[in-house]
């Protein structure tokens, strides 16, 4: 017998027949002993309609209300599914993220989760009841809903597992494991039995999609073993834990492959101390996160600045940095969506030298141009041009010999 | 300047530019120099559509997980609308039925209010916010979500109202006023200038669809004075309120017609003490609300027993009826839903006689057969066949010159 919380993202749950086999599989757990939490996300495209409503009202929706709007779409998912679980004869109850004990502050809308008072759903647990939990929501010190971005609810999960001492986090997604790269852009991906909470954590990060980095960051600080496995068929999946017993030899544990990338390029910004500060802190405010950052360095006393964000954060970088372009006396704004981000990560990368060498050689050989650069003790990314994407993984999938 | 709650129906906020004429009215009541308070129902269909998901999982789903499911109908609502306001420019935040600090207790989606804690509806409006709040819904002392049942919009609006001592409530609805009876049964019906809370009760309790009844109860308790208006067209509307001032003279203030009803029948039931009991306490433990009973005595030492409930509500009462038919020894359990319900209501009835003889004489002139007869102070009301219920609603206003 063991405590065990799933997750279950939006495609597990997009419609009734699919509420219902993620409720067998719950029940099955349960009747096996175990104690279940299971966390799940909004059905299928429900938080877009939601997204796309609000856009239909106004270009820019207050945050605040903007939180409340989506987190309707996960208390339906848990509504839907604990009476699914009630049908199969389980004693299940649901809890909206705040009835759970989520905490969070921040941005409204991007908020992250600073405690989890779990003690309703430990409770639930005692009397035998399963505990269908909202991901992606949480409630602040002063009462209100926030959300916690896409893919907050991989961290509402591992957070849970967390706060009632699970065994483990089982995620449950649309693919059955972590691969060396998207099988969708390399076919022969091979799938990985282990991988570490860093090199996860990069993988993430670059949008390997599997499991959202914060979720991973929360697991490695509380040593949550997670278990990334399919929700549509049975498999070993992948598992996300702690170096030790994760495999050794590999120097690259995969590529990961991000086409939601749009760079912006500020031109003939005066070299002056404090203007990136200027620009970054202003886009920050926004509640928008940087990616990749290069400053090219004109001999005139001019830099260029150039920076990736994601595609969703274009509107809110373009209203933030126009009125700033006059204001710091820069010459030009130019944005560019058409880019694609490509990585390689892997633990093993500290002690072996040559690999971006190896990287770069392999998209030479390809005849890619590369844009941007940007490297970290276990991983190295290229901003190439989106077109190129496959043919770029192919070719450093071979290089590095990863099938 | 005057505190004002406004309560706006689910037609009128049934999609994005409703939802825009609603906050243009809003904004004008607030641009006039008064506070506002807004309530606000789900989108047009979205209860249904919420409800017929519940029945694609199950015909029997928990009250608590379809409370959780429904109240996000008046939550994404409230977001929209909110929004819409700073689209226009105004100060505005949202609050979901708990946040406003709607008190409820007893059954979970047939909830009441037990106490309104309005102290940060109160700070946003001494801040010069407009506040929008989640009709419909509440949270009971465990934290858990209740709903109100149907129309229970309209009672939030009114204990809002009440809660911080606002001048009115205005209720907005898709017709323009109380009428003597529903327009579109009889066309020749006149609109009420005023009408009593008592007349408004009975009126409403029998299915005039305008107010809800806890609405008009709670108004009264704390002498709320409502508005009824037309959200689609400016105009006078209906004032409800105490005795005082209405209009005097009147006998017949209105015919109410409800079609909402399914006639129960109990044959040959033993007439033994507490066999009344027996079936009313299972019907009321189902959270079933009964209208009219009426018994008939047989010789033989058996009697038959009927009476009429919502049909939203016949599978339950079915559901509690047919195990009992057994335990009590009744013959046979009949039900019948092609009927429906014509009341006259007016608080001149108590010093007038002869009404309820003159009802009775409309119908007959009219060739029309009465299966069940109900009266109060105030009322008469007669169950009949649903297809002459216009051809009853015209022959009684005519026999009472209404028009």
């Amino acid at each position: 017998m063991a405590r065990i919380v799933q997750k279950y993202g939006g495609s597990s749950v997009a419609n009734v027949e699919r509420i219902f086999n993620v409720a067998r599989r719950v029940a099955q757990t349960a009747s096996n002993g175990n104690e279940v939490a299971v966390v799940v996300s909004a059905m299928g495209d429900a938080t877009d309609e939601l997204l796309s409503l609000a856009e239909q009202i106004t270009s820019f929706p207050p945050e605040r209300e903007l939180a409340m709007l989506l987190s309707t779409g996960e208390q339906i998912s848990i509504a839907l599914l604990t009476m699914a679980l009630h049908k199969l004869g389980c004693e299940a109850i649901s809890f909206t993220g705040a009835q759970a004990g989520v905490m969070t502050s921040g941005t409204h809308t991007n908020a992250r989760i600073c405690r989890f008072e779990a003690a309703k759903v430990l409770q639930a647990l005692a009397a035998g009841k399963i505990a269908v939990v909202a991901g992606f929501q949480g409630v602040n010190a002063g009462g209100e809903i926030q959300t916690l971005g896409r893919g907050g609810s991989d961290t509402t999960a591992v957070a849970l597992a967390a706060a009632i001492g699970a065994d483990y986090c089982e995620i449950y997604t649309d693919v059955d494991g972590v691969y060396t790269v998207d099988p969708r852009v390399v076919p022969k991906a091979r799938r990985l039995e282990e991988i570490t909470y860093d090199e996860m954590l990069e993988l993430a990060s670059l949008g390997a999609k599997v499991l959202h980095p914060r979720a991973v960051e929360c697991a490695k600080e509380h040593q949550v073993v997670i278990h990334v496995r399919s929700s549509f068929h049975e498999g070993k999946g992948t598992l996300v834990k702690e170096a030790a017993s994760v495999e050794k030899g590999t120097v690259i544990s995969g590529i990961a492959c991000d086409e939601d990338q749009v760079k912006f390029a500020l031109m003939g910004v005066p070299d002056q101390p404090g203007v990136a500060a200027t620009i970054f802190s202003a886009v920050a405010e926004a509640g928008v996160n940087v990616d990749l950052i290069v400053q090219s360095i004109h001999r005139n006393g001019e830099n260029d600045i150039l920076f990736t964000v994601a595609k969703a954060d274009f509107v809110k970088v373009q209203r933030v940095l126009e009125p700033l372009v006059r204001k710091i006396g820069a010459k030009e704004l130019r944005h560019q969506s058409n880019v694609a981000k490509i990585s390689v990560v892997g633990a093993g990368m500290i002690h072996h030298t040559g690999v971006a060498a190896g990287m770069f050689q392999a998209l030479a050989s390809a005849g890619i141009n590369i844009e941007i650069i940007s490297t970290s003790e276990i991983k190295i990314s290229c901003l190439i041009a989106a077109k190129h994407l496959q043919k770029a993984a192919e070719a450093i999938h071979d290089y590095f010999q990863l099938s």
